[in-house]
């Protein structure tokens, strides 16, 4: 049946169109089903979406499609569409089979992340395949199909470069945010580094949320290769590129249920780095209490990436961090930017934590890329840093980016935490604080977050300043005071 | 923040409210995001939502509600409503315990169960608890603390009569629709039986929907105890009681995912049999080659239904009966009507085999009772259902729901499927069967459905008929005969 696109500018936050009770019946579909939408004009495209069905506002003819879909599919108001019944999936059945502890096949997994990909999975779907991995696992051999499928369903970089390098840090530890340094050191020593960063997932801001307090970066693929070519680098959000479309809408769910099963976080990472076409790997675990992993299974994890590494002919380094701590002072997008510009700008002194990890991390890449001996990478890439060229650097990339460097400041509303005795910082909760800083309003609220003053074996008077939290809303401040007053999240003894 | 009404006839399937851009910021909330709505008048009532932002339609004083809050809340046009940000919930903390291996505490699934029925937890996040319940299962402590928790979010019938009886079938078996004449039976031999009926799950129809061919199925407690005390019973959908509201919306997810976890199977059962207080209980467990279960599966399940009715002290059954293939000629809510109708009417001649399950249950009814002696019982039930005094009953009980009989016609496209070849029937799939109806559009399109000419064992002759799939949408009806020409679904040897 074509219909008659009609916009709503209505963010449902997942592909809906409403149609008439009538073109519903029409059409045989009731609400909650799916439907494809099909393009008329060529490039055919086709996408899957959920049904509302609503008695008022539509003409028979006409169909109202959400925000999502008028993105995805390039439609314009007015343009007729062809509206087809979904056909029955087969990747659910493929979900239970593994559920019921059963070994996946190449074409599973492919049917799988194909359905992911085109929107015909719901989210409650999603959350099975996501609590399935979590709970079943997979072995090797369906890690690889899993990677791969990712990959297929998805566009690629095609660079031309033997010294295309890529890092990537497990998440969860708040302020961790050592990638703009580490891209801007490594571009400056000739390195080529498409960094695609994700948003965050369990935390207060992903390396993306935080560029986007000073660039954009959300790119067509042609465009970041310009970008490249004039700087050597790039700081992009991967998901914007259609580079791993099923992962980025596995890892909305995961978002959702704040659960990340193994196996799928060795795939979204390996597929993002083989996507760029990256041939040196570093990747770094943080480690400990308050971290995602213990160091066992960080162990574990180090060999599995390995192991992929090697199945995929490239160089790959697995380094291991203590983790049982935010890094920096900034938690939160603009807080965490805040930091990094300090530890760039030579004229300013940034948090020395931040500074001296960032630092290891390029320093690891200038070894592993053979652009420095073994034990000279560090010395080098504090070189850089402090000589201003890797300042230099960024400002170039986030002006290639159509962004510049300017004065941040933090939400308007804000609230003092002070010590309540004297004595020294014993913990740091690093879930807690992410907690704290979400409730502020972090990540959608770029400006919310955490200045926090002090860090573990710190010592701490009565009355002084132990954090600051910062929203841009008076209520999310409001419940955010309430949350530290009534959880353990930081301990002085 | 005190906001004003509005309403869209728009059905979304859950809970939404839409906000202005502007509303949204000084709440502090983002597309996705929960709120919780509060009526300002007594009685107080409160449900979480989803937030969906607009930038068009709404007022900054206003909030768009689904069709399902204003049913819900009972809300009027115009009304005022205090709209705050959710609090963050617990109970998903609690469902991950459980999926990292841990026993919950009474406490733990009392959190979960409420605030699913508050409506506090996603669809993704219920999706998590049934895969979880799934995967992990439950030792009988919790599965009663989640019988419990279920009950204590719901409200009960309170009859006072000492022969409250109930039965309830495992599902799965397509026609398997012996509820209407086993209640008819029973009510007549002057026993209380509070019928509450479930929709389809993963089936074509549930007696719920094979009801409503004829007569209302939805009332408030009130008028559900003037049926039972005019007619000795009623059969009425249960879930629109609100006595089990938590259940309703677990089963709403697992039938999405098409995931039916034992702990939970016994939960739904047992809190529904228990909030109608019945005394007496018969289930009814059909196993075999594609069924839901398998003997050993269904033993185990007897076990425990058995050791859940000692600890509640009621007086409790289990039959294990053949489920191997579909039961009756009709499959979906009118064509099952029809054959009950049949069934009921001594004038008429329905399928033997509904028949004698249904006196066989009404018999093992009546000896539990006491009102046979042992191995009398379907000699009694096959007098009343013989001498008319069944359907007699059975109409009083239809009309007291505000139904009547009436003649019944199935859905207006239709195909017949012929035998390609002379041969017997060897297998009947249970499950591509419901598929089928489904496909076609049941339950939801009442009309919809299969008449199955023959059954296991049968003989057949080359073009003689074997099915006709019936559907009130041409599109749909396609879709099944597409389906049925793809997969075997009767196999004739």
């Amino acid at each position: 049946m074509q219909l008659k696109i009609k916009f709503l500018k209505w963010s449902a936050g997942f592909p809906v169109v409403m149609l008439n009770n009538k073109t519903a019946e029409n059409l045989g579909v009731y609400s909650k089903d799916r439907v494809i939408l099909k393009t008329i004009s060529k490039p055919a495209r086709e996408i899957s979406a959920i049904v509302d069905v609503i008695e008022e506002i539509l003409a028979e003819n006409e169909i109202l499609v959400s925000s999502e879909l008028k993105e995805k599919l390039n439609l314009k108001k007015g343009q007729f569409v062809e509206v087809i019944l979904s056909p029955m999936v087969n990747s659910l059945t493929f979900i239970k089979k593994k559920l019921n502890n059963k070994r996946l096949s190449q074409k599973e997994i492919e049917s799988i992340i194909n359905d992911i990909a085109n929107n015909s999975l719901s989210e409650a779907e999603i959350a099975l395949f996501v609590s399935t991995m979590y709970e079943k696992g997979m072995d090797f051999k369906e890690n690889i199909f899993l990677i791969k499928a990712i990959l297929k369903t998805g566009k690629t970089l095609k660079l031309k470069n033997k010294f295309i390098v890529d890092k990537h840090s497990i998440g969860g530890i708040p302020g961790n945010r050592t990638t703009p340094i580490v891209v801007s050191i490594c571009a400056s020593a000739g390195l080529i580094f498409p960094k695609t960063s994700s948003r965050a997932i369990t935390t207060s801001a992903g390396t993306a949320d935080t560029l986007e307090t000073i660039t954009r970066v959300e790119f067509p693929i042609n465009k970041i290769k310009k970008i490249i070519k004039k700087t050597n680098a790039c700081m992009v959000w991967g998901e914007g590129l259609g580079m791993v479309p099923a992962d980025s809408k596995i890892i909305a769910v995961e978002k959702a249920l704040r659960i990340d099963p193994e196996s799928q976080l060795l795939a979204s990472i390996m597929s993002k780095k083989l996507a760029v076409g990256s041939n040196y790997i570093l990747i770094d675990i943080p480690y400990g209490k308050n971290a995602k992993v213990s160091l066992s299974k960080a162990i574990r994890l180090k060999q599995k990436f390995e192991k992929i590494g090697r199945y995929f002919k490239k160089k790959l380094e697995v380094v291991l961090t203590k983790g049982d701590q935010p890094i920096g002072n900034g938690i939160g997008p603009v807080l965490e930017m805040i930091d990094i510009l300090k530890v760039l700008d030579p004229a300013q002194q940034g948090p020395k934590d931040l500074e001296k990890k960032s630092v290891f991390l390029a320093g690891k890449i200038l070894e592993m890329t053979g652009k420095e001996k073994k034990g000279q990478g560090i010395k080098k890439a504090e070189e850089i840093l402090s000589s201003g060229r890797a300042y230099k650097k960024f400002r170039q990339i986030i002006r290639a980016q159509g962004g510049a460097i300017k004065r941040l400041i933090p939400g308007k509303f804000k609230h003092n935490i002070l010590s309540n005795k004297n004595g020294k910082i014993l913990e740091i909760n690093n879930k807690a604080i992410n907690l704290l800083a979400r409730i502020a309003g972090c990540p959608t609220d770029k400006f919310a977050g955490i200045y926090l003053y002090l860090h573990k074996d710190d010592k701490i008077k009565k009355n002084e300043k132990l954090l600051t939290i910062y929203s841009g809303s008076e209520s999310r401040l409001r419940a955010a005071v309430r949350f530290y007053a009534k959880n353990k999240i930081i301990i002085i003894k």
